[in-house]
């Protein structure tokens, strides 16, 4: 019974021999159809719990179980550090993500899930913005410059046709740097400012790491009536990037609902004005037809069930192109069950 | 940034190399020393949750954080499925443990718990029967003869002058292979029934997998007066070993309090019969000093801080040894952290 470790270069071979947009479209494809399949009682999520700390720097670590029943547990920790940038030079979400047998308990595979965290939370916006956002739009802001900017411009650049994107981040080197991070993509980036952005933008996506109770990041001020957001900072007690006027005025869609009225723009909200959750909005999206020419808020704390479905594409394909480390950590490899000490050689055992 | 995995093979080429004893012996030592150091305000440990599930057997898996301010988090992931060792010829309990950097978030090392659970298991009944037990105690009890009993044998043997163990176990299979799987203590085993071993035990383990509702594993008859019970069985609430009528006379003392309520032996009694938990009867034993003459339990539900001692003398003597295998899995590599796809080849990238 080993263990399947998945590394970043593992993933990188993924993404070398399918291409990274073809996996970012079955990503969305493969997200849209398993929320859309979405069954409260084969699939437990609690919602995630954590330490947060501030010595050495201020972070959070948390843990994100989820149980298929019969199935297997998904266990994602992840952590922010928003410190990591500047001080190490490495991601401020930093995080890795296991699956367990539910037969015996086995750990079956450990993956890197840094580049898997960010990448589902663009499909997870796609997902959203398909449903709710203009398929007209042309125009996506950017609001918070880091990472999580580059696969929401990524994963959303797949389902609507943008002529360009406008973009802001506190940090000018950040604003600066992104029309060359998401340059794949062949848009336009301009530098603009958050009111432009809200003006000009049929979809906008709110990616900061903005501290507990210093947002809203940007006023409520004019913007067209179709107006689509992904909020994707907010996922932390107190901390949240949006106006709540232009809350109370949007049909907003939690990812998770018992997660976003925790740590999300729905902290914000009264219970009734809060809107479908995502699986209700997937598996009604007729229902909602309306709302693509209206004001709507997607609140994307981050939902363990996304992660689910991206590790399992990605370990589909380390199967099919044999990558990954297989190795024997647990300590199942005795012949009598009932004797934790016999894996060790008897000679050894007999001279302890 | 890479992640040091210490597989079983590692774990046994340290025991090779260091030998079995003086593993225990090092173990108890230093688990005795970190509870006598254990200070609340620099560790924080919040009860065990998991998941119940009876597809397709039942089954338990749990998750056990720990955070060290300002140092690390330890992150065990504990299953218990009873139907293993029949099943699959594996542990009842299969488990594994990562710990992660707190400046930062990244798995720093990831490494079996399977053995590692049982070990430090033995290791926390010899730390608080070093207090509780009387130190002239000859005989020692078994009832359930699982894995955890043989760790229970060699850990309190390292402790006690035992001339002979009595076994029981409600599989007969289980208790003939004892004294074979105990050998390397030297101590004769006899099988027994429970009510003998209760009568002639100075110390006495419980180690069963009794279901929940179905204890207690003994009747309440006669026992020496200085008997010392290590309840280590129970784990989950219902869950529980001993009679309600033998606790009620003892001076019971939870490993972690929080848990042993919901889990452990406590769960039978009210909040005024519980005694000192074990920090405090490591912390203040001289206190406790008549308890060598007097009935103890030890409730060991399994704290997460025994783990975290265990899994630092190993992964010590990895670092000495030179033993592990590090892989980089995290997506840390890149120069850029605000860029995800950075570590994808600029080829690759252009023609996505």
């Amino acid at each position: 019974m080993k263990t399947l470790i998945l590394s970043i270069n593992d993933i990188r071979d993924i993404i070398s021999e399918i291409g990274l947009n073809s996996l970012m479209d079955e990503l969305i494809i493969r997200m849209e159809r398993a929320i859309f399949e979405f069954d409260l009682d084969k699939t437990l999520v609690p919602a995630r719990e954590g330490f947060e700390y501030h010595e050495p720097h201020s972070g959070l670590l948390e843990w994100m179980p989820l149980l298929q029943i019969g199935e297997q547990v998904t266990m994602k920790v992840v952590s922010y550090h928003p410190s990591n940038p500047a001080v190490q030079n490495i991601p401020t979400i930093v995080s890795s993500i296991g699956t367990f047998d539910v037969t015996n308990g086995h750990l079956v595979a450990l993956a890197d899930a840094t580049f898997l965290t960010s990448f589902r939370t663009g499909a997870a916006s796609a997902v959203a913005s398909k449903v709710l956002g203009n398929p007209k739009s042309r125009t996506i802001g950017i609001i918070g410059c880091g990472a999580q900017a580059v696969t929401q411009l990524h994963a959303l650049s797949r389902i609507f046709e943008f002529d360009h994107g406008l973009v802001y981040d506190v940090d000018p080197d950040a604003s600066e740097s992104m029309s060359k991070r998401a340059g794949f993509t062949d848009m336009e980036i301009e530098i603009s400012t958050p009111e432009e952005i809200l003006h000009y933008s049929d979809i906008l996506c709110t990616t900061t790491s903005v501290g507990k109770g210093e947002g809203p990041v940007f006023n409520h001020t004019n913007h067209n009536p179709w107006l689509h957001i992904n909020a994707v900072g907010s996922d932390f007690p107190g901390k949240f990037e949006l106006p709540v006027s232009l809350l109370k005025k949007s049909l907003v869609c939690p990812d998770f609902l018992l997660q976003a009225r925790k740590e999300g723009e729905c902290q914000q909200l009264r219970g009734d004005e809060i809107g479908p959750d995502m699986v209700h909005l997937v598996q009604n999206r007729q229902k909602y037809y309306d709302a693509r020419n209206q004001l709507s808020v997607f609140d994307s704390t981050g939902w363990a069930f996304e992660d689910k479905v991206a590790f399992d594409m990605f370990t589909e394909y380390a199967a099919k192109l044999d990558l990954g480390t297989s190795i024997q950590i647990e300590s199942t490899i005795s012949e009598d069950p009932k004797n934790p000490y016999e894996f060790i050689n008897e000679v050894i055992l007999q001279n302890c």
